[in-house]
Protein backbone atom coordinates (compact mmCIF):
# COMPACT_ATOMS: atom_id res chain seq x y z
CA UNK A 1 0.00 0.00 0.00
CA UNK A 2 1.53 3.52 -1.01
CA UNK A 3 2.48 5.63 2.04
CA UNK A 4 0.10 8.26 2.54
CA UNK A 5 0.09 11.75 0.99
CA UNK A 6 1.91 14.59 3.44
CA UNK A 7 0.48 18.08 3.34
CA UNK A 8 2.71 20.47 5.09
CA UNK A 9 0.74 23.32 7.07
CA UNK A 10 -2.11 24.62 9.13
CA UNK A 11 -5.68 23.86 8.45
CA UNK A 12 -6.57 27.14 9.53
CA UNK A 13 -4.80 28.79 6.58
CA UNK A 14 -7.90 28.86 3.23
CA UNK A 15 -5.01 26.85 0.79
CA UNK A 16 -4.16 24.29 3.18
CA UNK A 17 -8.38 23.64 3.76
CA UNK A 18 -8.63 23.91 0.08
CA UNK A 19 -6.61 21.33 -0.28
CA UNK A 20 -7.61 18.82 2.50
CA UNK A 21 -11.15 19.15 1.41
CA UNK A 22 -10.28 17.86 -1.80
CA UNK A 23 -8.41 14.74 -0.45
CA UNK A 24 -11.89 14.04 2.02
CA UNK A 25 -13.99 14.48 -1.22
CA UNK A 26 -11.30 11.94 -3.31
CA UNK A 27 -11.24 9.87 -0.20
CA UNK A 28 -7.28 9.87 -0.24
CA UNK A 29 -5.55 9.02 2.89
CA UNK A 30 -3.21 11.95 3.82
CA UNK A 31 -0.78 13.17 6.67
CA UNK A 32 -0.71 16.47 8.03
CA UNK A 33 2.67 17.73 8.52
CA UNK A 34 2.81 21.31 10.96
CA UNK A 35 4.88 24.18 9.68
CA UNK A 36 5.34 26.67 12.28
CA UNK A 37 4.58 29.59 10.81
CA UNK A 38 5.13 31.98 13.91
CA UNK A 39 8.37 30.52 14.44
CA UNK A 40 8.90 31.54 10.19
CA UNK A 41 9.51 27.84 9.58
CA UNK A 42 7.59 28.64 6.20
CA UNK A 43 10.58 30.40 5.40
CA UNK A 44 13.48 28.21 6.48
CA UNK A 45 15.81 26.76 3.73
CA UNK A 46 14.48 23.26 4.26
CA UNK A 47 10.64 24.48 3.43
CA UNK A 48 11.74 26.52 0.49
CA UNK A 49 13.06 23.29 -1.13
CA UNK A 50 9.60 22.01 -1.42
CA UNK A 51 7.60 25.87 -1.58
CA UNK A 52 10.23 28.38 -3.29
CA UNK A 53 7.73 31.16 -2.40
CA UNK A 54 7.37 30.35 1.37
CA UNK A 55 3.90 29.64 1.34
CA UNK A 56 1.45 26.79 2.82
CA UNK A 57 0.56 24.57 1.18
CA UNK A 58 3.13 22.13 0.71
CA UNK A 59 2.48 18.58 -0.83
CA UNK A 60 4.29 15.45 -1.26
CA UNK A 61 3.27 12.33 -2.88
CA UNK A 62 6.07 9.09 -3.26
CA UNK A 63 7.25 10.91 -6.28
CA UNK A 64 6.68 14.44 -6.23
CA UNK A 65 6.72 17.85 -4.45
CA UNK A 66 3.98 19.93 -5.87
CA UNK A 67 2.74 23.75 -4.12
CA UNK A 68 0.03 26.09 -5.16
CA UNK A 69 -2.89 24.95 -3.25
CA UNK A 70 -5.62 24.27 -6.74
CA UNK A 71 -2.73 22.85 -8.79
CA UNK A 72 -2.25 20.17 -6.22
CA UNK A 73 -6.50 19.52 -6.13
CA UNK A 74 -6.15 18.48 -9.63
CA UNK A 75 -3.23 16.48 -9.21
CA UNK A 76 -4.92 14.84 -6.44
CA UNK A 77 -8.00 14.19 -9.04
CA UNK A 78 -6.29 13.32 -11.87
CA UNK A 79 -4.57 10.51 -10.14
CA UNK A 80 -7.36 9.41 -7.95
CA UNK A 81 -9.82 9.60 -10.82
CA UNK A 82 -11.61 6.72 -9.90
CA UNK A 83 -11.74 7.20 -6.20
CA UNK A 84 -14.01 9.07 -4.22
CA UNK A 85 -16.32 11.42 -5.69
CA UNK A 86 -15.59 11.02 -9.49
CA UNK A 87 -17.87 14.38 -10.19
CA UNK A 88 -15.29 16.40 -8.82
CA UNK A 89 -12.96 16.94 -11.31
CA UNK A 90 -14.49 15.09 -14.57
CA UNK A 91 -12.58 13.75 -17.30
CA UNK A 92 -15.42 14.42 -20.22
CA UNK A 93 -13.57 17.43 -21.93
CA UNK A 94 -16.50 19.71 -22.30
CA UNK A 95 -17.67 19.45 -18.29
CA UNK A 96 -13.74 19.94 -17.27
CA UNK A 97 -13.74 23.26 -19.39
CA UNK A 98 -16.87 24.10 -17.26
CA UNK A 99 -15.11 23.23 -14.07
CA UNK A 100 -11.84 24.94 -15.34
CA UNK A 101 -13.68 28.23 -16.29
CA UNK A 102 -15.38 28.23 -13.23
CA UNK A 103 -12.88 27.06 -10.74
CA UNK A 104 -10.08 30.06 -12.99
CA UNK A 105 -13.28 32.20 -12.01
CA UNK A 106 -12.55 31.49 -8.18
CA UNK A 107 -8.69 32.12 -8.47
CA UNK A 108 -8.85 35.47 -10.71
CA UNK A 109 -12.16 37.05 -9.85
CA UNK A 110 -13.85 35.68 -6.40
CA UNK A 111 -10.49 35.05 -4.15
CA UNK A 112 -8.97 38.48 -4.95
CA UNK A 113 -12.02 40.17 -3.08
CA UNK A 114 -12.11 37.57 -0.78
CA UNK A 115 -8.91 36.67 0.53
CA UNK A 116 -8.27 40.38 1.18
CA UNK A 117 -11.45 40.50 3.17
CA UNK A 118 -10.60 37.13 4.89
CA UNK A 119 -7.22 39.04 6.14
CA UNK A 120 -8.60 41.84 7.16
CA UNK A 121 -11.53 40.33 9.10
CA UNK A 122 -10.24 37.19 10.28
CA UNK A 123 -6.81 37.11 10.56
CA UNK A 124 -5.43 40.95 11.18
CA UNK A 125 -7.15 41.08 14.32
CA UNK A 126 -5.44 37.99 15.57
CA UNK A 127 -2.23 39.20 14.43
CA UNK A 128 -2.58 42.48 16.45
CA UNK A 129 -2.66 44.19 12.65
CA UNK A 130 -4.51 47.25 12.29
CA UNK A 131 -7.55 46.78 9.87
CA UNK A 132 -7.46 48.97 6.60
CA UNK A 133 -11.03 50.52 6.49
CA UNK A 134 -10.37 51.46 2.88
CA UNK A 135 -9.29 47.73 1.78
CA UNK A 136 -12.54 46.47 3.76
CA UNK A 137 -14.87 49.07 1.82
CA UNK A 138 -13.26 48.23 -1.12
CA UNK A 139 -13.60 45.02 -1.16
CA UNK A 140 -17.03 44.67 -0.15
CA UNK A 141 -18.36 46.57 -3.46
CA UNK A 142 -16.05 44.08 -5.60
CA UNK A 143 -16.85 40.72 -3.78
CA UNK A 144 -21.25 42.15 -3.72
CA UNK A 145 -20.31 42.65 -7.76
CA UNK A 146 -19.27 38.80 -8.18
CA UNK A 147 -21.93 37.68 -6.03
CA UNK A 148 -25.09 39.50 -8.41
CA UNK A 149 -23.21 37.18 -10.93
CA UNK A 150 -22.76 33.84 -9.32
CA UNK A 151 -26.33 34.55 -8.07
CA UNK A 152 -27.61 35.14 -11.87
CA UNK A 153 -25.08 31.82 -12.77
CA UNK A 154 -26.93 29.56 -9.92
CA UNK A 155 -30.25 30.64 -10.63
CA UNK A 156 -30.13 27.88 -13.55
CA UNK A 157 -27.51 25.98 -12.41
CA UNK A 158 -27.95 23.75 -9.40
CA UNK A 159 -24.01 24.08 -9.13
CA UNK A 160 -21.23 26.71 -10.87
CA UNK A 161 -20.12 24.28 -13.58
CA UNK A 162 -23.43 22.44 -13.94
CA UNK A 163 -25.45 19.88 -12.22
CA UNK A 164 -22.46 18.05 -9.65
CA UNK A 165 -20.67 19.61 -6.83
CA UNK A 166 -16.94 19.82 -8.38
CA UNK A 167 -13.46 21.33 -7.38
CA UNK A 168 -14.89 24.61 -8.72
CA UNK A 169 -17.24 25.18 -5.65
CA UNK A 170 -15.10 23.49 -3.21
CA UNK A 171 -12.75 25.84 -4.25
CA UNK A 172 -14.93 28.55 -2.64
CA UNK A 173 -15.50 27.02 0.57
CA UNK A 174 -12.36 28.10 2.25
CA UNK A 175 -12.63 31.84 2.12
CA UNK A 176 -16.69 32.17 2.19
CA UNK A 177 -16.44 29.89 5.72
CA UNK A 178 -14.51 32.65 7.35
CA UNK A 179 -16.51 35.43 5.55
CA UNK A 180 -19.64 34.26 7.06
CA UNK A 181 -18.49 33.27 10.57
CA UNK A 182 -15.61 35.44 11.47
CA UNK A 183 -16.07 38.07 8.88
CA UNK A 184 -19.58 38.54 10.03
CA UNK A 185 -20.93 38.51 5.82
CA UNK A 186 -23.50 35.90 6.13
CA UNK A 187 -26.04 38.40 4.72
CA UNK A 188 -24.08 39.12 1.57
CA UNK A 189 -24.34 35.49 0.86
CA UNK A 190 -27.84 34.88 2.45
CA UNK A 191 -29.45 37.68 0.32
CA UNK A 192 -29.48 36.15 -2.85
CA UNK A 193 -31.24 33.25 -3.17
CA UNK A 194 -29.29 31.40 -5.45
CA UNK A 195 -26.38 32.08 -3.85
CA UNK A 196 -27.73 31.23 -0.55
CA UNK A 197 -29.41 28.01 -1.94
CA UNK A 198 -25.62 27.03 -2.97
CA UNK A 199 -23.46 27.72 -0.35
CA UNK A 200 -25.68 26.04 2.84
CA UNK A 201 -25.49 22.73 -0.37
CA UNK A 202 -21.69 22.74 -0.49
CA UNK A 203 -21.02 23.98 3.25
CA UNK A 204 -22.91 20.93 4.40
CA UNK A 205 -20.97 18.70 2.71
CA UNK A 206 -19.24 16.05 5.20
CA UNK A 207 -15.78 16.76 3.59
CA UNK A 208 -16.08 20.30 4.48
CA UNK A 209 -17.49 19.69 7.95
CA UNK A 210 -14.61 17.34 8.85
CA UNK A 211 -12.51 20.73 7.51
CA UNK A 212 -14.20 22.69 9.85
CA UNK A 213 -13.20 20.11 12.80
CA UNK A 214 -9.97 19.89 12.23
CA UNK A 215 -9.72 23.45 11.75
CA UNK A 216 -11.19 23.58 15.66
CA UNK A 217 -8.99 21.04 16.85
CA UNK A 218 -5.76 22.65 15.76
CA UNK B 1 -13.68 20.10 -41.62
CA UNK B 2 -14.37 22.24 -38.69
CA UNK B 3 -15.22 26.40 -38.18
CA UNK B 4 -12.34 28.17 -36.68
CA UNK B 5 -12.73 28.53 -33.17
CA UNK B 6 -13.76 32.02 -32.47
CA UNK B 7 -11.87 34.62 -29.70
CA UNK B 8 -13.77 37.62 -28.95
CA UNK B 9 -11.81 40.79 -27.66
CA UNK B 10 -9.00 42.30 -28.51
CA UNK B 11 -5.53 41.66 -29.15
CA UNK B 12 -3.81 44.40 -27.18
CA UNK B 13 -5.36 42.93 -24.49
CA UNK B 14 -3.09 40.80 -22.08
CA UNK B 15 -5.50 37.82 -21.66
CA UNK B 16 -7.00 37.50 -25.36
CA UNK B 17 -3.24 37.77 -26.17
CA UNK B 18 -2.81 34.96 -24.07
CA UNK B 19 -5.40 32.82 -25.72
CA UNK B 20 -3.78 33.72 -29.32
CA UNK B 21 -0.31 32.72 -28.08
CA UNK B 22 -1.51 29.33 -27.18
CA UNK B 23 -4.01 28.87 -30.37
CA UNK B 24 -0.43 29.76 -32.58
CA UNK B 25 1.27 27.10 -30.43
CA UNK B 26 -1.22 25.00 -31.32
CA UNK B 27 -1.61 25.36 -34.60
CA UNK B 28 -5.42 25.71 -34.46
CA UNK B 29 -7.37 27.63 -36.75
CA UNK B 30 -8.96 30.70 -35.46
CA UNK B 31 -11.27 34.09 -35.98
CA UNK B 32 -10.72 37.44 -34.30
CA UNK B 33 -13.77 39.04 -33.29
CA UNK B 34 -13.58 42.63 -32.39
CA UNK B 35 -15.51 43.74 -28.90
CA UNK B 36 -15.77 48.09 -29.31
CA UNK B 37 -14.45 48.10 -25.40
CA UNK B 38 -14.51 51.84 -25.66
CA UNK B 39 -18.23 51.67 -26.58
CA UNK B 40 -18.79 49.08 -23.77
CA UNK B 41 -19.84 46.43 -25.84
CA UNK B 42 -18.10 43.97 -23.46
CA UNK B 43 -21.30 45.16 -21.32
CA UNK B 44 -23.87 45.09 -23.35
CA UNK B 45 -26.31 41.62 -22.62
CA UNK B 46 -24.95 40.00 -25.80
CA UNK B 47 -21.76 39.41 -24.81
CA UNK B 48 -22.63 39.07 -21.52
CA UNK B 49 -24.46 35.89 -22.61
CA UNK B 50 -21.10 34.42 -23.50
CA UNK B 51 -18.71 36.32 -20.35
CA UNK B 52 -21.53 37.17 -17.67
CA UNK B 53 -18.35 39.19 -15.83
CA UNK B 54 -18.17 41.00 -18.74
CA UNK B 55 -14.27 40.57 -19.66
CA UNK B 56 -12.63 39.79 -22.63
CA UNK B 57 -11.54 36.87 -23.67
CA UNK B 58 -14.77 34.89 -24.46
CA UNK B 59 -14.10 31.89 -26.82
CA UNK B 60 -16.75 29.74 -28.64
CA UNK B 61 -15.68 26.77 -30.11
CA UNK B 62 -18.45 23.96 -31.92
CA UNK B 63 -19.73 22.86 -29.29
CA UNK B 64 -18.88 25.19 -25.99
CA UNK B 65 -18.64 28.54 -24.68
CA UNK B 66 -15.78 29.30 -22.24
CA UNK B 67 -14.52 32.35 -20.79
CA UNK B 68 -10.99 32.89 -18.44
CA UNK B 69 -8.12 32.73 -20.39
CA UNK B 70 -6.12 30.09 -18.91
CA UNK B 71 -8.66 27.96 -18.96
CA UNK B 72 -9.69 28.70 -22.58
CA UNK B 73 -5.82 27.76 -22.90
CA UNK B 74 -6.10 24.33 -21.08
CA UNK B 75 -9.24 23.49 -22.98
CA UNK B 76 -7.50 24.08 -26.35
CA UNK B 77 -4.57 21.99 -25.10
CA UNK B 78 -6.36 19.08 -24.51
CA UNK B 79 -8.72 19.22 -27.24
CA UNK B 80 -5.95 19.14 -29.83
CA UNK B 81 -3.69 17.29 -27.80
CA UNK B 82 -1.80 15.67 -30.92
CA UNK B 83 -1.66 19.16 -32.43
CA UNK B 84 0.92 21.83 -33.29
CA UNK B 85 3.54 22.30 -30.02
CA UNK B 86 2.70 18.77 -27.95
CA UNK B 87 4.73 20.01 -25.01
CA UNK B 88 2.59 22.67 -24.59
CA UNK B 89 0.57 20.92 -21.71
CA UNK B 90 1.83 17.22 -21.11
CA UNK B 91 -0.73 14.00 -20.62
CA UNK B 92 2.08 12.64 -18.63
CA UNK B 93 0.78 13.28 -14.83
CA UNK B 94 3.76 14.14 -13.24
CA UNK B 95 5.17 16.15 -15.86
CA UNK B 96 1.24 18.20 -16.36
CA UNK B 97 1.48 18.70 -12.30
CA UNK B 98 4.25 20.68 -12.73
CA UNK B 99 3.00 22.60 -15.44
CA UNK B 100 0.19 23.12 -13.38
CA UNK B 101 2.06 24.46 -10.23
CA UNK B 102 3.65 27.28 -12.04
CA UNK B 103 0.93 28.21 -13.88
CA UNK B 104 -0.76 28.61 -10.59
CA UNK B 105 1.90 29.98 -9.95
CA UNK B 106 1.83 32.76 -12.27
CA UNK B 107 -2.05 33.65 -11.88
CA UNK B 108 -1.43 33.43 -8.15
CA UNK B 109 1.96 35.28 -7.46
CA UNK B 110 2.77 36.74 -10.98
CA UNK B 111 0.34 37.74 -12.37
CA UNK B 112 -1.33 40.17 -8.90
CA UNK B 113 1.93 42.48 -9.47
CA UNK B 114 2.51 42.41 -13.10
CA UNK B 115 -1.05 43.58 -14.36
CA UNK B 116 -1.31 46.05 -11.54
CA UNK B 117 1.83 47.56 -13.06
CA UNK B 118 0.83 46.73 -16.37
CA UNK B 119 -2.61 48.44 -15.73
CA UNK B 120 0.00 51.91 -14.19
CA UNK B 121 2.32 52.17 -17.04
CA UNK B 122 0.81 51.02 -19.73
CA UNK B 123 -2.88 51.56 -20.37
CA UNK B 124 -3.42 54.06 -16.96
CA UNK B 125 -1.95 56.79 -19.83
CA UNK B 126 -3.77 55.85 -22.68
CA UNK B 127 -7.05 56.37 -20.59
CA UNK B 128 -5.90 59.40 -19.21
CA UNK B 129 -5.77 58.07 -15.77
CA UNK B 130 -3.80 59.21 -13.10
CA UNK B 131 -0.72 56.82 -11.98
CA UNK B 132 -1.27 55.58 -8.75
CA UNK B 133 3.02 56.08 -7.58
CA UNK B 134 2.10 54.31 -4.19
CA UNK B 135 0.59 50.94 -6.23
CA UNK B 136 3.93 51.47 -8.53
CA UNK B 137 6.40 51.42 -5.89
CA UNK B 138 4.21 48.54 -3.85
CA UNK B 139 3.86 46.34 -6.68
CA UNK B 140 7.62 47.07 -8.39
CA UNK B 141 8.72 45.57 -4.68
CA UNK B 142 6.31 42.68 -5.10
CA UNK B 143 7.43 41.81 -8.66
CA UNK B 144 10.72 42.10 -7.84
CA UNK B 145 10.95 38.92 -4.82
CA UNK B 146 8.53 37.10 -7.20
CA UNK B 147 11.42 37.57 -9.75
CA UNK B 148 14.25 36.78 -7.44
CA UNK B 149 12.53 32.89 -6.86
CA UNK B 150 11.98 32.89 -10.50
CA UNK B 151 15.83 33.23 -10.94
CA UNK B 152 16.88 30.42 -8.43
CA UNK B 153 14.34 27.98 -10.07
CA UNK B 154 15.74 28.63 -13.92
CA UNK B 155 19.12 28.42 -12.11
CA UNK B 156 18.76 24.43 -12.49
CA UNK B 157 15.85 24.86 -15.53
CA UNK B 158 15.43 26.01 -18.74
CA UNK B 159 12.04 26.32 -18.34
CA UNK B 160 9.68 26.70 -15.55
CA UNK B 161 8.10 23.90 -15.48
CA UNK B 162 10.88 21.68 -16.86
CA UNK B 163 12.89 21.17 -20.10
CA UNK B 164 10.60 22.27 -22.60
CA UNK B 165 8.07 25.39 -23.23
CA UNK B 166 4.81 25.30 -21.48
CA UNK B 167 1.60 26.59 -21.28
CA UNK B 168 3.19 28.16 -17.71
CA UNK B 169 5.78 30.23 -19.64
CA UNK B 170 3.72 30.98 -22.25
CA UNK B 171 1.33 32.51 -19.06
CA UNK B 172 3.87 35.07 -18.65
CA UNK B 173 4.71 36.36 -22.36
CA UNK B 174 1.55 39.17 -22.41
CA UNK B 175 2.17 41.30 -18.77
CA UNK B 176 5.81 40.70 -19.53
CA UNK B 177 5.93 41.94 -22.85
CA UNK B 178 4.05 45.19 -21.43
CA UNK B 179 6.30 45.38 -18.65
CA UNK B 180 9.59 44.96 -20.86
CA UNK B 181 8.31 47.43 -23.66
CA UNK B 182 6.09 50.61 -22.44
CA UNK B 183 6.50 49.81 -19.00
CA UNK B 184 9.91 50.34 -18.68
CA UNK B 185 10.88 47.59 -16.67
CA UNK B 186 13.71 45.41 -18.72
CA UNK B 187 16.09 45.74 -16.28
CA UNK B 188 13.73 43.87 -13.64
CA UNK B 189 14.08 40.94 -16.34
CA UNK B 190 17.93 41.78 -17.61
CA UNK B 191 19.34 42.13 -14.40
CA UNK B 192 18.75 38.41 -13.64
CA UNK B 193 20.76 35.73 -15.28
CA UNK B 194 18.41 32.91 -15.26
CA UNK B 195 15.45 35.46 -15.42
CA UNK B 196 17.00 37.25 -18.75
CA UNK B 197 18.00 33.92 -20.69
CA UNK B 198 14.61 32.73 -19.98
CA UNK B 199 12.93 35.80 -21.24
CA UNK B 200 14.46 36.37 -24.42
CA UNK B 201 14.04 32.41 -25.06
CA UNK B 202 10.28 32.40 -24.69
CA UNK B 203 9.30 36.21 -25.64
CA UNK B 204 11.37 34.61 -29.33
CA UNK B 205 8.97 32.27 -29.79
CA UNK B 206 7.19 32.64 -33.89
CA UNK B 207 3.99 32.63 -31.90
CA UNK B 208 4.18 35.36 -29.52
CA UNK B 209 6.30 37.25 -32.53
CA UNK B 210 3.47 36.57 -34.38
CA UNK B 211 0.93 37.70 -31.07
CA UNK B 212 3.17 41.16 -31.17
CA UNK B 213 2.40 41.94 -34.82
CA UNK B 214 -0.94 41.40 -33.90
CA UNK B 215 -1.23 43.85 -31.74
CA UNK B 216 0.38 46.91 -33.62
CA UNK B 217 -2.00 46.05 -36.20
CA UNK B 218 -4.78 47.09 -34.19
Amino acid sequence: MAAPVKVYGPPLSTAVSRVLACLLEKDVEFQLVPVNMANGEHKKPEYLKIQPFGQVPAFQDESIAIFESRAICRYICEKHADKGNKNLYSTNPLVKASIEQWLEAEGQTYNPPSSALVFQLAFAPRMNIKQDEESIKLNDQKLSKVLDIYDQRLESSRFLAGDEFTLADLSHLPNTHYLVTVGNRGEAFSSRKNVDRWWNEISSRDSWKKVVEMQKSK
